[in-house]
């Protein structure tokens, strides 16, 4: 896919050696260069012309997938046509290789990446005719695109499959869940609670594709409610509800807020408690009136749930950074968050409190007993129909 | 490259599939949960801690590619990891394939990707054992980084080769230089002007690879001064000074400040003109006084320049969008720009004005036709040694 009346060249280059490699192609113009029958006439703006080109491209696309055509998608785009790339794979399924060559401003490049597994290459220098640096480029992305393959096969659903959301900060959490989950056949997902994460999760939650969540990590709201980077939408924690499966959900993670660089941390936060826990992210401390917020905002769309749903509190701390000595270590300021929780829950979701911390083996424990008993009397409850 | 701590499982997984394919592979570990001798003791902090394994690593991987023994690098990372492989990677040349398979926030790999060529592959789905999410994403992997060569060339120096930047709104011009050098027998490479390019190019300036730069697009130092999102950083318009090699420098697009989406514009800027130049691009026209301010920068750096320097002056707009009926025209605007240049700049630094828009021909004539003539005097200059 390019815009062949400016990046006809570099397209055709990168279609030779992809055919060198055994694999075919086909070209797919989005260019608005060219005059034709099928270049939309009645757009007013720059934008609105892209969001009709990648309207037509994203049916016809989805057209050649379906039939089996073509087996993975490759852009060699600058930054419109790299838009444009991340509309139409969007809708595409997780694993269909979808390769973007890209000139644009790698955090253009980010921005489509939250919402589609694309394989990003920017390549820094402008894709402009074939020279020393655009060769290597192309011939890297040649040969790793034809290498690429896609399997499209529905999930196996010979096992049960549940989601599960972690931080770096409740991995042991997550290790524990999967493993005693894996002890009974269960399969889990584990999706990293950084924005992108929860976003793709919910997506696939309403998708149908989870029996059940332990949504361990919900500090996605906190970045939603204060304005941390890692925001994963207002979407967040609701698909579970709808789809009506079986959730537990834990305050993972609520003891922080994320940002990138120290730089990037908005001036209103200044004298606020941080600490860097890489050179490019940067954590800061919620306080408990933030933390009553987020509770606040928890409660409302769990309320909500017409599925089995259960929150489970781990008083002894919501992270590794908020445990007893620990730097983040604030148990007055989680407690706002449980109050605010059970002050405005509806009665028919339980909350269940637990004197550990969550990174403890009881609280893993607790959450995936918990989730299997759900499981076995749904496939109890199905055998009876 | 992976923590084996915790992603033991899944860079062996890795591994034996780029092996399938018939390439050799090194584990290189840089986790910090196993004992041993080389493990930093004295890092206080875990960014400390980072740097250390970072470093460390990064001189085993020089290395191995000097002796030839590896010529692809891929990692499999969480977020701390991916700050690691960042900053592995970042010194490696231009085209050594540098693959990252991450579950970090995307925004972070976007962060990491304005310093160097990294293929980046978001995983949006935590690399937590293997499972049908994260065995397709590996396979890719590892068949697409197995696919992708590396040919240790050092630019082919039987052509002088050109810099040049562009932007959309300018490649116009960028294409008749490239044109016109080609002509010549001289190539160029492009560089977009959206923060990554422009810092690339710098670098890549310093590094002694290239005879000569056509500067049209100097917007970034708009986006450095008044706080737009793709800021090249204070090293702009600095390189090809101190490298002594002829330049040319135009006011590409200094009639805009990049953002990203339009809730990406910090609230200061209220009231201001904006245009929506993509879904994920807004771009906002600066003002007469912002323009000075950007000349005033201009000639302080140009003054430094101990190479021949010329600047070229459109007077009949700067962008695409700045031409008579266009909606970012302001002549007044872009003239304070040139006025602060002149009032600012070393007299040994030429000022040419045209009588022309910069995407007319006669510009881009003008500016190759006098870096040609440069380039031909200084051969002419060396041959007489």
């Amino acid at each position: 896919m390019a815009t062949l009346d400016t990046k006809g060249r570099e397209a055709s280059y990168l279609a030779d050696i992809i055919e060198a490699c055994g694999r075919k192609t086909i070209l797919i113009d989005v260019g608005t260069g060219r005059d034709g029958g099928d270049k939309p006439a009645d757009a007013k703006t720059p934008t609105e012309l892209l969001k009709q080109i990648a309207e037509r491209t994203r049916s016809k696309v989805g057209d050649l997938l379906g039939a089996g055509t073509i087996s993975a998608i490759v852009g060699v785009a600058g930054g419109r046509a790299s838009a444009v790339f991340g509309e139409v794979v969007s809708e595409l399924p997780y694993g269909v290789p979808k390769f973007l060559v890209s000139s644009a401003r790698p955090a253009l490049l980010a921005e489509l990446a939250t919402h589609s597994d694309i394989i990003l290459y920017p390549t820094l220098v402008d894709l402009f005719g074939i020279n020393v640096f655009t060769s290597r480029v192309l011939k890297n992305a040649g040969r790793a695109i034809a290498a690429t393959h896609y399997a499209p096969v529905k999930l196996g659903r010979d096992k049960k499959i549940v989601a599960i959301t972690a931080f770096g900060v409740t991995t042991p959490a997550a290790n524990q869940c999967v493993a005693r989950l894996a002890d009974a056949g269960v399969a889990a997902i584990v999706f990293p609670a950084n924005g992108a994460g929860g976003h793709k999760m919910e997506q696939l939650i309403a998708a149908g594709e989870f029996d059940a969540v332990i949504d361990l990590t919900i500090t996605e709201l906190g970045d939603e409610i204060v304005g941390g980077t890692p925001s994963a939408g207002p979407d967040r924690l609701k698909a579970a509800s709808r789809q009506q499966i079986p959730q537990v959900i834990a305050p993972g993670a609520i003891d922080m807020v994320n940002f990138g660089l120290p730089s990037s941390v908005p001036d209103q936060f200044r004298g606020r408690q941080f600490y860097a826990h890489t050179p490019y992210t940067t954590l800061m401390r919620t306080t408990a009136s933030e933390n009553a917020s987020i509770g606040r905002l928890t409660a409302e769309r769990l309320s909500r749930a017409k599925g089995p749903t259960m929150v489970l509190w781990p008083a002894k701390g919501v992270s590794d950074y908020d445990r007893q000595g620990g730097i983040f270590y604030d148990p007055d300021a989680d407690k706002a968050w449980l109050d605010a929780v059970k002050g405005h829950l509806s009665a028919h979701v339980m909350v269940r409190d637990l004197n550990c911390h969550i990174n403890d083996g009881e609280f893993a424990e607790a959450a995936t007993a918990w989730i299997l008993e759900q499981l076995t009397q749904e496939g109890a409850s199905h055998a009876d129909v």
